[in-house]
This record gives structure tokens, sequence and C-alpha cells, in this order.
């Protein structure tokens, strides 16, 4: 049924393609780089910025919107800044098309050349901290605890749905604080949403670190960010949170009054989730079949399929399934009651697979005899009977199973997949044979880290946070010495 | 101590950027035309994108993304399209920067250039009828029920934050059908959710209408538009909703095969809504004192304010305060406990004021000891006690109230301010005394209402729906005859 789907064993790769497209979540547009979220993938995304949204509001910060434009010499003002993010961008150059006087369609009018060149959003410290100079006087102006949501565009040049696109949807937080310490809690703070929302709603673990300096945000001091692994033993980067320091408000001349009447830099985070979640979400759960949905972030949690001969019966299995429908919609859950007549259930079936729904319930002729339904669910592919009269009780409480079930099973695959190497040989060996996190001593230089990059494709994906950890060692490369081990892997 | 707000009746046009301003709800960015939307204005923009949304999806609808870009010859495809949306626009040429190799900083990379230059979004129709071309080959395919929330970016030269902004904020859906029928019941649905919209949250009354030809959307075949009237009597169209026939499709070539087995171009509709509604918002009902905001739509819906000499009451009010609170927020509303005592409560009481937070408790040492507290309506800044013990059922009624009496008042204003006109005189006349609607005939050319906008700033608004209110009469200018009197207004 699922034949569609090229299997994960005969090319990673496809099968996330396949995914992708057979699960009508996106596709490429006419515009190059550019994807089209298709409803089923949007709505994946609605779910994640629901909750994210109320994770950030919890935490004090509120939504603002600022300008799609950046005037290009924003983007020189930070020095670091710029060469992060200065090159491959959207430029608008003008601001009007014309009739060609030769009659060959639209085409630019050479007198609408804009001044000052435009640059549509690669992100928006720039023209933020250019606002919030407006906005701080004194101290008690802050802190500023801002997000935004919005899209931005990075002229990428090979991109792949989701994962890398020229435009992507996104959150930017960007706080404003009176000093150092605050804004490092306030950065250390958002990792730890990213790594609660990673976990307890997409199901999947995450490692929590700061980046070295190579990987780091270009115009941050430090850069911490959360991990994940994905089935195919690469990681993936499903978060960052950076202190900044005073380098923004140093560049645009942010300047406030503190409490002991002296005029000080203010101080910095910025912070960001994306579209690419719901790639992470894929590749960390989803099977041959389709995808695996965490019930958390399911657009539809449950999916009723009737199975039927005659009218009559489908009338009484109709008339059940939408009490069924009635009465788990009332516990807050999504249902669907499918009567559509013109797939069969061996379809249906296969469809939802395919979209991962986490819980498929049939209702047929015996069920209706014996007052059960026969519950599947996608995680596991396992079927068992339940009593109609329970459903109420016995469906959130499946649903909860599988939101742990599917989180321990990432969980597991990344222990198997997590080892210590303490030689290069190693390195290599377990990169070649399983992939996966490694966790090596490393001397800290960029020299050894751009080495091990050039030989293996590995990168450090973070500097662990969990302090009790350290252990001194060797460099695995350069056998100089070094604190703690760090995390390795090939990464997306 | 509004002193900083302009009243209404020095200056209207100054009273609403005071508004805007003072109110924290947007300002002008460095961007030429663009705004950046503060805290206050994006949780008002928030709240009416949640209720549309519900209402959206209630009524059968779906969300996806589109691209920003749109190439620019997809904008020549409908003939009537090209003339009206592709004229001023932001237009992206290229996709690098370089450092500029004299050392003057950044400039754009010649080598760059795209072969076709790109559109930022003034409107989707192009793209995602571009895109429906590859979903779409059968009657089982239809309809298309799709709505996309997103910013878009049309190069206006004279703007006004919220009314008329470079970019903007806004929802735009496109559907895709098998009959004329369908369409056309599709596009007067949303007509009525968006009156419905209007009338019950945003609590301003709207004449529903269709749009004369030379108003009409461009591409469309049939504008159905809500008209709302502003305090200064000037008309604010508040959305439209679209038939628009099978323009895109044939432009984009998008054919289906019907039940019959023939091929057919699909039927189509778009409408929209923007952040121009928070203008319309806030023309509606504020005052010299600030925003009043409906219930239904106020970010905060109640403010309690401590009244306080001593530190010991300051604590026995809080506790009550918070106490309050609690019981408020777990009917479902929004509850703010000011307890920040660098501000003097006649300060909060200005700036809730400003703010148009529907309702505010104070509660003083003399309440304490009668159980009782002070409740203040922002809309009528009437004061009134109520018993503490009461307050869980008395604050949602005096919420319902204020929603009825908010729309009641609007209701009024529009009703003494709508006009009975038979001469071109009284027209005028009318105009230029009182504004407002004016009723009049018209013969249905283009050439009168051409005419008449000359000679008065004033437009057709619309054509009223309500078929019960024909009556024959003759064209207030020419003397023709005609079957209805429709809308005339000078509109914002």
């Amino acid at each position: 049924m699922s034949k569609e789907i090229t299997p994960r064993a005969q090319d990673y790769s496809q099968w996330y393609n396949d995914l992708v497209k057979k699960g009508g979540l996106a596709e490429h547009s006419a515009v190059r780089g550019c994807m089209v979220i298709k409803p089923h993938g949007y709505a994946i995304w609605e779910k994640m910025r629901e909750q994210l949204d109320k994770m950030f509001k919890e935490t004090g910060h509120v939504n603002a919107y600022f300008p799609l434009f950046i005037p290009k010499s924003f983007l020189s003002k930070e020095a670091a800044h710029v060469e992060g993010f200065a090159k491959e961008c959207a430029v608008v150059t003008h601001y009007r098309l014309k009739n060609d006087p030769n009659g060959k369609g639209l085409i630019v009018d050479p007198e609408s050349k804009l001044d000052e060149e435009l640059i549509i959003r690669p992100t928006s410290e720039t023209i933020i901290w250019n606002t919030y100079k407006g906005w701080v006087q004194s101290y008690r102006d802050l802190p500023i605890l801002i997000n935004q949501w919005a899209n931005v565009v990075r002229w990428e040049m090979r991109t792949r749905l989701f994962l890398r696109t020229a435009e992507f949807l996104w959150q930017e937080g960007h706080t404003a604080h009176a000093t150092k310490d605050e804004a490092v809690a306030e950065a250390e703070k958002i990792l730890e949403v990213y790594a609660e929302f990673a976990e307890k709603y997409m199901a999947m673990p995450v490692l929590k670190g700061t980046k070295t300096a190579s990987e780091r945000f270009a115009g941050a001091v430090e850069t911490y960010c959360i991990e994940g692994l994905m089935q195919d033993g690469k990681a993936l980067q499903a978060g960052t949170s950076h202190f900044l320091g005073q380098n923004f408000a140093k560049a645009f001349e942010v300047v406030f009054t503190n409490k002991a009447g002296q005029q000080e830099h203010v101080w910095a985070t910025s912070w960001g989730v994306s579209t690419r979640l719901i790639g992470a979400l894929l590749m960390a759960h989803s099977d041959d079949e389709g995808l695996v949905l965490p019930p958390k972030l399911a657009p539809l949690h449950v999916v009723i399929v009737p199975i039927h001969k005659t009218p009559e019966q489908f009338a009484q299995i109709s008339e059940k399934a939408n009490q069924i429908k009635q009465d788990l919609k009332s516990l807050g859950l999504e249902v669907k009651y499918d009567d559509d007549d013109s797939n069969k259930p061996g379809w249906k079936f296969a469809e939802y697979e395919m979209k991962g729904i986490p819980v498929r319930i049939a209702i047929g002729p015996r069920d209706m005899e014996n007052g059960t339904v026969e519950v599947a669910r996608r995680d596991t592919r396992t079927k068992q009977i339940m009593s109609m009269a329970s459903l109420k009780t016995d469906i959130p409480k499946l649903l909860d199973e599988i939101q742990q079930n599917i989180y321990n099973k990432a969980l597991k695959f990344r222990e198997e997949n997590t080892t210590k190497v303490d030689t290069f040989e190693e390195f290599k060996k377990t990169l070649e044979t399983k992939g996966g996190f490694l966790l090596a001593h490393w001397d800290g230089t960029a020299e050894t880290e751009e080495k091990i990059k050039e030989q293996t494709k590995a990168t450090v994906r973070c500097i662990p946070l969990d302090a009790s950890k350290k252990e001194a060692g060797k460099c695995v490369f350069s056998g100089k010495p070094s604190e703690q081990r760090v995390v390795f892997a090939v990464a997306y």
C-alpha cells in the first residue's frame, strides 16, 4: 500500500522527499528555492507555533512585528554580522514596473531605482536594534522581551524542503536587558523552553550545549543550541539562542541610564526556531509507511473509518461513529469521521498511515454487535479491540502512551548511536559504520576543528552544558589536553 | 491627563496619529512606508486573527503558505490583474551583496543579477493559481478551500499607519470550485463571515454590497465588500470578497474533468482583510482620551489598580486583588493587577484609558472595609461601586454590556449620518456639512460615477445587497432612470 515511499534503508534522502510529497506537506514552487507549505504541513506548523507562542508568553514575552525590508547600510553596522548575513540575500533595487514601450510585456521602470537598496530580512537584529534605539532611555524601559513570527529569506543555493529553503517561516525573539547577567539568563531560559518543546511536544530528545566560536551566530558572544539525532545518524540543529553581549547596542548606539545614573550600552539576546523543525520531526520518527506524528503536534488525533456492506449497516455505524467523534471532541481531541464512500477502507488505512494520524478506529458490523471497535496505533502499527463504552478514558490514555513511546524510541536510538571515542581511528570508523553522536575530547582550537571537518565532514555540534560530566582527557586529533568531551557529528 | 492627544474636533487626522502613537500601537520604521507594529497593536491583531481563523475553519477552510516572491511574468498573465497590481511594487533584481573593492562598504554584486525579476507579492492570485494547476485534475480534487496569513507589499506613495502602508499583514483566501454557483456562494459566504466579524467582534456596523465595475478588484467578475463609517463621516472599506469567474484558471490553464467527463476551467474566489482593520477599529470607537476597545478584541479586559498609603494597606489590597484576578482569569478573561509602585494611581488611570482597557477596578482601604470595589467603564467613563463577592457574575455581564454599547453607539452614529438625497445640490451640501453615507440614485454608468467623484471626491462605496430595498428613481446627477439607491461617501 505504501509502495510509493522509498524505504529508508534503500535511499534515506529519497525516503524523506517521498514523505514530504506523499504526506501532502510541501512542494517546490515556481520560484527557485521557495516552497509551498501545503495544508497538512502548515497544520503541523500551526500546532508548533501555538505551543511555542504559549510558552513564550508564559515566560513574559510579547509579540510585535518589524519590517520585511532592511536598508543595505544597516547590515554593515555590526562587523561580525555583516560577514554572516550580507552575502546571499534577496535585494530590492526598484519599486515600479511599467509596460515595455516595445510591447514586450512588463519591464522594470529604470526611473524607480531606490537610493539605497533594501534587503529582504535574513534575520532582524539590525532593523530591530535600530528601532529599540528609540524605545530605550532609562533602566525603567528595560527589559524588552519581544518575539516576532515572520518569514525570512536567505538565498541558499542547494535547498531541501523544510530543511533548507530560500524563504522560510520562523520566530525570532529579540530581548534587551540592563545587565549582562540578565541577558545570559534570558538566553539560557529560552534554551530550556526550546529543549522542553522538543522533548515534550516533538517527542525528540535533544542535547543542550554551546557552539564553538566557528559555529556561533554572526554577531553573538555565545550561541546556545539544541541538537537532535536523525534516523540516518546525522545531527540536526533544532534551535539556537544567542547571548549577543553589547554588540548590537554598540552598532546602533542603544544606550540607557542605569540605576546609578550612568550611561551604558544595552545587553541583548536573540533566539529562533523555524519550519526546519518540521523536517526534524519527520526525520526523527517517521517510517517506511509514512509519517509518525506525536499526538501533541498531530493536527488530527483520531480518524474513524466505517467498514460496511449494506446501506443499513452504514447508517448504523455512522450514527455510532458520530457519537464517538462528539465524545472524543468534547475532550479537546481533533477527530474525523471519514464517511466518504468513494474510497475503500484499505485505501483510507494507507492514507492515514501515510499522514501519520496517531490513532485509527475502525467500526464494522461485528463491532456493532459486540459494542467494540478496532483501534490501530500508528507508531507501532498494532491493533487492539476496545469497548465502545470506555473510549473516552482509553483513547486519551492511548495517545499519552503513543507520545511517550515515540519519545522513548527516539531516546533509545540516540543512546545506541552515541559513542565515546578516544582515538581518531575510532572516530573515523564509528562515523563510517554507524554515524551518530561521537563524544570525544577536543583541544578547543579552531584549527583542529577545521581539520577534523575536512577529513570526516563531522563538526562539533555542541559543547555540552552539563558541567557534572566534565572529565579531563586528550584531544582525539592533536593529543593536547582537554577538559571535557564535546559532541561531534555529521550534520544537516 | 490626556492632554497629549489632539481632540477630534480640533484635528481628526492628528487625533488618529496621536492615538496610534500614544496608545503604543505602531510607529514608522526606518524603511519608507513600512511600520513597526508594537506589542499593544500586535496583540489586537492577534485577537482579530484568532477569531477570524476560527471562523474560516468553521466554514471548512484550511491554511497553507505560498512564496513571498512572484516571477514578473506571472503578473502579466491575467489582463486586468496586471493593470491593477503590476505597478508600484518591490522588485528583487539581485541575490548577492559583496564588499566594495574600493572599501566603501557593501555593494550589490552585479554578477548576481536574476534572469527574471521577482516581485514581492502585492496579492497572491498568480502564484497560487500557478500552484493549483498541479493540484487539480478532476472534480474530485475540488473544492480547494485555502487561506493564507501573510505579509504583502504595495509601494504606496502616501502612507498612514495601519490604513495604508507599503508592507502590511493580512489573510488572503483563495478557493477553487467546480461550478460558478458554488464559487459565487463561497464569495457571499465569506462576505457574511466578514460582516459578522465586524459587527459582533469589532462592534462596528457595516453595509454589505457589491462594488461598481470601476472599484472592482483587478481580475474579479464581482467584488463584494463591507463598508464601515468612521467618526469623521468618511467611509472605510473593511473587507472584500471576490468572485473571480474563470479568469485566473484561464490565465494559468487550470482545467478539470467534470462529472460529465468534460474538460472545464475551474471557478475561483479570493477574499481578504488586513491590519487596516486596526485603523478601522480605532477610528470607529475611540475618543479624545484614547482608545476604546470592544471587549471581544481587547488584549486585556480588566486592570486592577491598588490605592493605598501604607505598606500594610498595600499588602492587604494586593492579596485581595490577586484573588479577584484569579477569579476573573478562571472565567477566561485577561486580567492584570498593576502593583508597580513607581507610578501613581492617577497616572495608571490615564494610561489604561489611553490603551482602551474596557474595565478598571480600583481598590482602596475603604473598599477593603466595605467589601466593595470601584469599577470604571472605559466606553462611558462612568464609575460604579460593586460588591467584591459578586464580581465573577457582574464583570462578565458588564463586559457584554460594554460590547453592546459600543456597537449601539456606532450604529446610532451611522444612522444619524446616513442621508437620502435626491438632488445633486442636496448631495453636495450634505457631503460638505456632515459627510457620512449618502443614499442616492445613480444611472449605473462609469461616466457619471467619475464626474461625481471629480466634483465631490465621493465614490460609490457599494451597491447594497438587500434586494427588498430596491426602489425606482432618477440618477441624482444625470436624471436618468435608476433601479435602486446606492451608497456614496468620501472614503479612506
